[in-house]
């Protein structure tokens, strides 16, 4: 292909091109073995190395001590939204959920089969367009839990409440995009498909006093306490996901780390919002201090238009723009990987239809 | 790499070569979307295709009609350990095992954390030397358990037993490795680790009528029915072990579907287990009419003569034929990829150190 694509995609995600030669070169050989990354035993030095690594270099861009634990699990979010609660919510307690949108309403739901559950604070009133803040958060929760970035509806935690219980967050669309004391929470995870690698692998980051909170009898594949003793070997892992999620963490760190991040998506925003803001013909959905650095969600105030914006995104090699398809309109996933030059090719034609119809 | 590694891995294992090669070239670019594989969204069409593709062909394979659903979930086997019996087993139900080894006892191990279980049989008083047979089946079980090969003590189940009950098998290691009825089982799952791909994705074979039958309230993501509501996509799937999975699938009915898989298979071991059997110095563990086609164990019966046979393997190429570490001696997993000429490199070595010593 000669032509670049600029691939907005909400997930799964641009990712790095020298991550994505690195993996098509594991894939024909890996580690001078002679043989594909894809046909190696998980049991091999060669991999054990590559989970060794990864989990250490994700502890590390945290910023975490041996108090914690990184886990590479399967099964996405989705599952961990069973999960965090089978090993953290007694059966007598309660999980405290806020609720900023589709994913937080899910996880929620999954509490809810398992035990009691209280909403602490909910945007769904005004349809998910921002963070609430200055709660009240009940002392006798088991946790509570966040969700840090919202991807259909556009908005991000910009700082966290101060919470007198553990907390747990959902960071899948925007884990490493900035510095988080991480240390203020007791469990985070990830689907890794956004910001840190391709589908298939969980990230899921621990202190490990908090194991066996629950006291329930737990099926031994969804208790942490497992992962955390086989040090997420405990059966096969997602070999090839783990291996790109690793050089995906390399790259974080070799380019400044999580401020480095930051610095990077923060000129991304900073362009693709104040674009926003001067085109009247266009129109953000979410309030503008909760606005996502990740998901820029936004609508063409002049629908009669759509079609000449469509047509010139497409000229441009603007790829996967499209809303969620529960909401509509546009959304620019701006993850780590999307290069300046992305947004730069999405503002320029914003900026052409704004000043040929403004 | 100029020297052929023969790959003996017992899994994650061998794939066919040119399935490696369109693996390699979609993490590059996919479906000519000037993308890598990687970093597209499970909800494009071009992906959307591939898991459809997957499903049908699987079921194609398995020779099943629409009365089944074919499903590619996370978690490899050892999550179907508990989301089985969590679909299956009723609170006040019983659920039979038949316990051949290693992974047969984790599942009944994950079962019985959730309700009453009964070993219908075992072959632990045999060091899983062999497969039980002829013995009797409660008719009141929810479902009889099955594995049906068993790669740490090398045995296989050559045909099945007939029962009153429905029967589920664990097929992770010799699924679509030959012809098998499938229509006798409800439901079977494999890791595709060893016979249909890479790790990171489990296939879940299943009549529809089973769903709902334990009569739990069911976490979503745990919930068979969820899954086929939503196509296997109810949340991200593992996207480029899917895939790879279905190149796999491909090339499997490419090259004479489960019969052309039966007759390579069948080649492959009756040349391995013939030379075992007239090498003194080596000893089959499995009892011969139970052994393995996918994983021959074996032991040197000169302990003296370890070292010279183990130069000869590294010397000859042969990979990973070290067996499981709970039992030593070696293995030689001889899955669907695996050529016969690896087979042969090997009982040449053996044929050679044997007529040396014996």
């Amino acid at each position: 292909m000669s032509r670049k694509i600029h691939n907005f995609s909400a997930g799964p995600a641009v990712l790095p091109p020298e991550v994505l030669e690195k993996a098509a070169a594991a894939v024909r050989e890996f580690d001078g073995m002679g043989l594909s990354l894809l046909e190696i035993s998980h049991r091999s030095k060669n991999f054990e190395r590559v989970m060794e690594e990864a989990r250490a270099l994700a502890l590390s861009l945290a910023g975490l001590d041996d108090r914690y634990d990184a886990l590479f699990l399967q099964g996405g979010a989705s599952l961990q939204f069973h999960q965090v609660p089978l090993n953290l919510l007694r059966p007598e307690g309660k999980a405290g959920y806020v609720i900023t949108g589709e994913w937080a309403t899910r996880a929620h739901r999954e509490a809810s089969i398992l035990g009691n559950t209280v909403v602490v604070a909910s945007s769904e009133e005004g349809r998910f367009s921002y963070i609430p803040k200055n709660y009240p958060i009940p002392e006798d929760l088991d946790y509570l839990h966040l969700t840090s970035n919202n991807t259909i509806y556009g908005t991000q935690y910009h700082s966290f409440p101060e919470a007198p219980v553990p907390l747990v967050c959902d960071m899948s669309s925007d884990i490493f995009s900035r510095p988080v004391d991480f240390s203020r929470f007791a469990l985070v995870y990830a689907g890794a498909q956004k910001n840190i690698g391709p589908a298939g692998v969980t990230l899921v980051i621990l202190r490990k006093d908090i194991v066996g909170r629950s006291g329930r009898r737990l099926p031994v594949i969804l208790d942490y306490a497992t992962h955390i003793k086989h040090g997420s070997m405990y059966n096969t892992p997602s070999v090839f996901a783990v291996y790109v999620t690793k050089l995906t963490l390399e790259w974080i760190r070799d380019n400044g780390g999580l401020a480095g991040m930051e610095r990077r998506n923060r000129e991304k925003q900073q362009l693709f919002y104040s674009t926003l803001d001067q085109c009247t013909i266009f129109e953000g959905t979410a309030r503008p201090e909760d606005r996502s650095w990740m998901n820029a969600t936004f609508v063409l105030r002049r629908p009669e238009l759509q079609e000449e914006f469509e047509n010139l995104l497409k000229e441009g090699g603007i790829s996967q723009l499209k809303g969620h398809r529960s909401v509509g309109g546009y959304r620019a996933s701006m993850y780590n990987a999307l290069p300046i030059e992305s947004v730069k090719a999405l503002t320029d034609i914003m900026l052409y239809l704004n000043s040929k119809y403004a």
